[in-house]
């Protein structure tokens, strides 16, 4: 994610980093290079007696802009449920320890494990949905068996549950705990469980794949074919003017893709990394520990993985 | 649906699995002829002195952009509920198999059958969605009493979550749960019975008729009569310029049709198979299964059923 | 409701039942009148030196599709919600009538009475809902006295609930049922409440009149102004265009009127009594009855009511 | 609110109540005479060699019906989410004096006072939200010291949900109701205490003023500048088209304004009266009363306060 | 925010404060400077052969506006959903005090640091929303200590959760609040913890940061453009018509932005300071306080903090 420092309305219109300039930068080159075509052609193609007038692409235009305009919220929500669920995750994990510390009134010591099984859970989780294998600082936090078999889980975060859930129950046992004060913390991992499973269902699910196609598709051969009818009214500004036109459509489509998957690794993407973290420090913090593990900053280009 | 593994975006401009080109191609090859009577007919034709300008479709063509751009919104809100409907059913399922564990403390071989009704549940609803008879596999997972009366119930997915709720008050009557605790697995029974009702409602409940018709009707009335207004100015471009008009809005037309009934077995539509698959492999999991089934994976078209 | 069994796209074209093609009919006459007039007074209208462009139409025309797609989403949210708080009812009966069984343990025989208030409680709802007198066949399913003092009551399902309460209090009173579940089942019957009310709420809260004033008047106006905008262009072709303009606008302004009363007896709306009779094979089904009523069927014009 | 019975879609066209039209007639007698004087100043004007076409004033008309689409469904929110309040304010009510008479069994005599502050919620509440003062016949449902204490009071539904809350408590006190009744019964009034600062917010809480500003202003610079336009081209006619244009733009304007603030009383906004009214009716009905207030019936103009 | 008293349609169009004219007024110059350089050029560019005409100017403008509208519906809805969590903040308050004031039967005396803590809460939310070290007035209302090291923590607002949950733990333990009423304080806690999550979220993900760059970019290129488009057909029109059509999207650019970050502290952003000052005079009238501090009011710019 890109976190930008506020900026003169100006030198924001020169602003590279974060755009997707970068990405779309040979499609551009592209267009260019038709529009050159179209220019070189013209006397030959007035020849020919067709006259490819803007009317059917302006009606085309503006049919595009309103399917890309939907595509674009499709995939924004995407983005905006996926940030919620892992907001959501963050104050779960604070819920979920401030009713533990306070119920069991176990001290510190007690909770480490407990805490070390909620900072592992967001971790595992990060590593399920950008399919990498969990990652070895992981381990660190958990007994050497539990993380041998987390590391052969299909659903690693189903189990980190279950213990947890496992370790609530022990002072229920006990009897610590009241039957009442219990169900308020099972329903805390409840909320957990249903955050993960909403995470998997948006990295499972990909927009429908014919709509991102159709978009796509039209796109394109709408910015290729535009500079031909372009050309005969504006000649030399074609150039300009296509290019212009081509990169608010290109540009737009670009960032669909992008944030239509939110736990990619995109510029445009959500930065687990640095979500995870916060997490950590803040279930750390209110375990009382002074040695805080530093906050993730944006990097030079304002990027926060 | 469609899990494409990530492409080039120029490779993606020509890919053909997994769009609705198969389905519409019909549709474009008549535009085509539309076209070619338009050409041929061309002198004939302005011998009449009537002008069908562009104009008039423009402003339809916009206007008609926008009401299908409204189908699609409403197409793709079914989709995206029967999504998150499947995706809380796993939710729930997890989260209720949770309880069971650490509530009653049972061990797995006294849950097998409960888990049983868990992993018939979704399967029975899979075949009630998609307007099957039960298939025979969810047969061997249950006892043939309840699998003979399964069969003939109207409402198959009821009468497990009945099943459910006697087998969780059993434990309850022994006194080996409280009714707090027995209350918390109730409620996860009640979401279940929701994500049922939700499945159900949609499944019953088509998006208003009118309404595909009139957008299905004039989609294609104003596709077929495109090339004759566009002729006039465009002679042999016609043929590409109409036929890339009419692939925007019939492939869109084409998909919000798909994307309507999210439980069919369109290219587009849901993994009901696959989902279904995927909790059986949760669920057995959970409960320290050793031989899980393989999880479904996309066929050679990146297809998942 | 119309329930329509899948059409091959090219009939689907010609389809006559279930459109609002019978409702605007006359609508697209006085559109036909209006073009011939138009064509008829064109030598003369020219001599007036009046040249109506479509320019303006056509800046109009994008303008009310804009408004015309935004009352369609109002309209369809109502019809969407109605239908989810039906769906909602269904859920609720089916989740109170599992706890009821599982908790109290009473009989089937104890629990008819109960069960008949369940039914009664959608009947007489849709008949609140339709402004109706409550139909006689409720009465076959409660006590004389009650039934009068139903037929009375402006909000009888208010007082449905309200007995339901007491059925169920009577098995807490007597110690069978412990608070905790008895809260639960409370729930349920608050959920019945809230759709009673949600229900009640569409039905008493039009859209703003003026919305669908101004709409309505637009659209008409707009129709009615265009042949004359047209005429001098397409000649002979005015009334094919302007006939088609209007289908779109007026067809979907017509089925926006349709879908804002969800709960009304149009071809679009609701099927009530339908869903009455589905509620009511689920109760009965659950609670073991053989002779369950058949199934409401969409009759020949696929229409369910 | 205008309660419209359903009328014939001719007779419609010409409805006067309830539309925006009084409100807005001075505006497009502006826009009638703009146009004269556009009709007037015509020769001269030409011969400056300006000539303000179209073009622009459709690319800008048809931006301007976007933002205006967006302004309104801002505005329709508004609207509905306050009447979601109030229709939860019904079902809350409602609810609670169920769940008092079932749980306390308290007698009608005995709950009277109790409803009294039930009924003088909404009553507050209304008065709070319209910024009146509590109105006098508040004062005959409640003691004296009481309605004195509330009449002082800044926030005096506050205070009336914290009396429902101490009169529960006695019950609880008493041992009459369980604290998992109580605590179904306090959940309510929690209800009731969300729905109160829900409406607080909307009304303390305007749409972003720049915004309405921006539209508002753009609207009528568009509709003062348009007969400039339209006159090269249409002569006579440029008042009849741009008095249609005007009316579709502004109305909207207007209408959206309206809308804006639900709680005022504008003849489009929410008949909170009436409201308040039902709600009386229901709780007194439930309490077994006989003589009920009549019910509110929209005036001979179809409104309904 | 801006809080207008009502207005005449007519003087509204004239209202300087609480626009964003003040922001965008330079932006505004530019383009009036591009339009002379335009007029200026107007001959030396005609003889260059290139016509700019405005129909490629159209569809983009449409484009744009679309893509614009979908920006603003991004930035209201995280406004509104900011202002929807502080309106809960309110009314969890409000009902976290009535709970314990009915529950605990605490004096007014022995609740007062609890109260503190409550009115805390939203000052160090505020401020740290709002990335300001947390004001010294806050000291004042809790023990130094506290203070001491609140101001060193870099998420206060959970610690004053944590000390809440403390202070109710000991009602608890000493048997004066059974586990159920303490379970229904400690869910109004856990939604305060919601609350603050949610803000902590709006606050720390901007919109996309590519989105933004897009528009922003898009809009400025166009407006510049557009001068060149205009001045052939308009010339001296050309400076109002170009001024105009920029105002209309610059402005609303300038607005999104605005909106985008509710937090901040311009002109359309959320009062914090007065919603905090509504908290606690609420709190501190519910507890029977005397001397309640004054309501902020709007200054005479109608804008409140």
């Amino acid at each position: 994610m890109i976190i930008r420092p506020h900026q003169h309305w100006f030198f924001r219109l020169f602003d590279w980093h974060g755009s997707v300039l970068s990405k779309i930068k040979n499609r551009l080159f592209l267009n260019v290079a038709m529009s050159c075509v179209a220019l070189i052609c013209l006397d030959w193609y007035e020849t020919l007696g067709i006259k490819l007038t803007l009317a059917p692409f302006s009606l085309l235009g503006i049919a595009i802009a309103i399917f890309l305009g939907f595509r674009n919220s499709v995939s924004y929500a995407r983005f905006n449920e996926a940030r919620l669920l892992w907001g959501n995750l963050m104050i779960q994990q604070r819920t979920l320890l401030r009713q533990v510390k306070t119920y069991t009134q176990a001290s510190d010591e007690e909770l480490r494990p407990f805490v070390n099984l909620q900072i592992a859970f967001p971790l595992l989780l990060k590593d399920q949905l950008r399919k990498n294998a969990p990652s070895s600082d992981i381990g660190a936090l958990l007994p050497a068996d539990l993380w041998e078999s987390l590391r052969r889980d299909p659903f690693p975060c189903n189990q980190i549950l279950f213990l947890m859930g496992k370790w609530l129950e022990r002072y229920r046992q006990r009897g610590d705990v009241s039957d009442i004060l219990f169900q308020s913390m099972d329903q805390t991992l409840s909320r957990l469980a249903s955050i993960q499973g909403g995470c998997e269902r948006i990295a499972s699910t990909p927009v429908p794949f014919a709509y991102s196609l159709i978009v796509h598709r039209t796109v394109y051969l709408f910015c290729t074919l535009l500079p031909l009818a372009l050309v005969p009214d504006l000649h030399y500004m074609t150039i300009l003017v296509s290019v212009f036109i081509s990169y608010t459509f290109i540009s737009l489509d670009a960032l669909a893709e992008e944030l239509e998957e939110p736990f990619g690794t995109a510029a445009n993407d959500l930065p687990l990394n640095s979500l995870c973290n916060d997490i950590q420090i803040n279930l750390l913090s209110m375990l009382g520990e002074r040695n805080l593990p530093p906050r993730h900053q944006p990097n030079r280009h304002f990027r926060l993985d």
